[in-house]
C-alpha cells in the first residue's frame, strides 16, 4: 500500500459522508445504503489519482475534494450495479455483503441510480479552485463521456456480452479501455483540470499515463483472481475463472500477463517523462497498480 | 391531446435519435436498447413544459432542444428501471413490451444508467441560447436535484416503501412531490432558465404552477388506473389496486380524487395569473392534465 493513499482515503470519505449528510430523509434504506456502498472499505484508487495529479501541479487539497468525491460516486453505484444479481451476481465485495444482499434488490438498483446523480450533484455544486471554474463544465463533460454509453456502461455491456465466449485480445482491451480504463483516465483529467489552463496542456501526458495504468490495472486484477486469497481479495478468488470470463491470463498465460502488465508499467513511465513535474506520486502509484495483492 | 404536443414530440424524438446516433458501438444491444427506451412512444410531457415554458418567454424552439432531450433522458430511465421485477415488475409499458422482457434485465439496468449519463451529457454540451449559457451550470444542478436521492429516487424509494401498507395523505403527497413532481417542476425550470434572468425572475410563480400540475398528473393517474382501459393506458389497467398501492382514490374516494385533482388546477391557473406574459398553453396543458384519458 502506498503511504499517502490511506489519508486521502480517510479525506474522502469525510467528504462523501458531508455530501450524504445534505440529503433529507436520513432514515429512509436509500440514504443508509448510499452510505453503505459509499463508505465501507475500497480502496479509493480513483479519488486518490485527482489528487495526486491535482497536487503535482501546485492545487491545495481542498481544491481537489469535489472531483475526487464526485468521480468516486461513479465508481461505488458502478460496484453496486455491476454486483446485481441480473449482472456479475456477487455476494461479496470488500469482504462484505453486496448491496442488494445488504438491503434488497430494488434499493440496490436505486442507491446505485442516486450515487450517479450526486456525482454530477457534486461536480456541479462543489467548491473548486477559481482558476479550475472555467473548466467546470469540462469536467462534467468528462465525467459523462467517462461513465456512460460512451465508457463505463459500454464496457459493461460489452464485458457481459463476451462472457461465456472467446474472445480476442483486441477485445478484451476494448472492454477494459471502457468498463475500467475510462473512468481512471478521468480521474487524472479531472485532477488536471483543477489546477485550469496548465493542466489542460498536459492532458495528452496524462492520458497517456492514465491509458497504461489502466489496462495494467485490469491484467493485474485478471492474475490476482488467479494467485491472491479471497480473504486479502475480499471477494472469492477464481471467481473470473467461475464466470468463465476471458482474461488476460487466460489469453496470454500467467507469465505472459505478468510480461504485459510490466511493459505497461514502462509505457506509463515513459509517458511521465515528458511532464516537467515532480512526477514521483504518479511514478510510485504506477509501480503500486502492478505490485499490489488486492 | 394537446394540439402541439405532437409536433413537439417528434421535434424531441428527432433531437434524442440524433444524440443517440453520436454514440460508438451502435451494433450493441445496448445503444439497441436505449433507442427502445427512448424512443418507443411516450407523451413526452416533461419535453413539452421544457418548450412551452421557454417559448413563452422568447426563446426560439432550438434553444430549447438541449434541456428537453436532457430531462426525457432522465424520465425514460425511470421508468426502465421503474419496471424492472425487483421494482414494480412491469411488463408491458406504452403498450410494448418492457425493456428487460425485450431485452434482459442486465441490459435494461445499464440502458437506464446510460440514459441517465447522456442526460448530463447533453445538458453539459448541448448547444443552448447564448443569454442562457450563464445558467448552463444552475440547470445541471437542477436536473441533479431533481433527479437524485433528494428528487425522483427518494420518491421511488418512498413509495416502494410503501406498498403494501395504508399511507396517510401527507406521505402520498410527499412520494409523489418527489417521485413525479419533482422532474416536473424541472422541466418548467429548465425552460425559464433557458430565457436567462427574466425566466429565473419567474421561478417562485412557475414552481407553484409546476407543483400543483404535478401532484395533479398523479391524482389523474391514479384515476385513470380506475377508470381507464388497458388499450387507452398502455399499460394494464387495475396494476396499482393489484399491488395493493396506496393512491388518492384510495384515500379520498373517487369524488374526493376528481375534487382533488381540480383544485390543483384552480391553484396552477392562479400561480399563472402572476405571470406576465402569454401563458395559453400553460394553460392549455394544466386542463389537459386533469382531462387526459391516457
Amino acid at each position: 500500500m502506498i503511504d499517502s493513499l490511506s489519508a486521502y482515503q480517510t479525506r474522502n470519505n469525510q467528504q462523501l459522508n458531508h455530501w450524504l449528510e445534505q440529503l433529507p430523509h436520513q432514515n429512509q434504506s436509500l440514504i443508509e445504503a448510499m452510505r453503505y456502498g459509499l463508505l465501507l472499505g475500497g480502496k479509493r484508487v480513483r479519488p486518490y489519482l485527482v489528487y495526486i495529479t491535482g497536487l503535482m501541479l501546485g492545487c491545495e487539497p481542498e481544491e481537489l475534494d469535489t472531483p475526487a468525491s464526485a468521480i468516486e460516486c461513479i465508481h461505488a453505484y458502478s460496484l453496486i450495479h455491476d454486483d446485481l444479481p441480473a449482472m456479475d451476481d456477487d455476494e461479496l465485495r470488500r469482504g462484505q455483503p453486496t448491496c442488494h444482499i445488504r438491503f434488497d434488490e430494488a434499493t440496490a438498483i436505486l442507491t446505485g441510480d442516486a450515487l450517479q446523480t450526486l456525482a454530477f450533484s457534486i461536480l456541479a455544486e462543489g467548491t473548486l479552485a477559481q482558476h479550475a471554474e472555467p473548466y467546470r463544465i469540462r469536467m462534467i463533460q468528462s465525467l459523462a463521456q467517462a461513465s456512460g454509453a460512451a465508457g463505463m456502461c459500454i464496457g459493461q455491456a460489452l464485458d457481459l456480452d463476451a462472457e461465456r465466449r472467446q474472445v480476442t485480445l483486441t477485445e478484451l482491451e476494448e472492454i477494459h479501455r471502457n468498463k475500467t480504463g475510462a473512468l481512471i483516465r478521468c480521474a487524472i483529467r479531472l485532477g488536471a483540470l483543477s489546477a485550469g489552463e496548465k493542466g489542460q496542456a498536459l492532458l495528452p501526458f496524462l492520458d497517456r499515463y492514465a491509458d497504461a495504468i489502466g489496462l495494467a490495472f485490469q491484467v493485474q486484477d485478471d492474475i490476482l483472481d488467479i494467485v491472491g486469497d479471497t480473504q486479502t481479495l475480499g471477494k472469492p478468488q477464481g471467481s473470473d475463472y467461475k464466470h468463465h470470463k476471458s482474461t488476460y491470463p487466460s489469453l496470454l498465460g500467467l507469465d505472459g500477463a505478468e510480461q504485459k502488465a510490466q511493459s505497461l508499467l514502462d509505457e506509463a513511465l515513459q509517458a511521465l517523462a515528458s511532464i516537467p513535474y515532480n512526477t514521483d506520486l504518479l511514478e510510485q502509484f504506477a509501480r503500486y497498480v502492478i505490485e499490489r495483492k488486492s
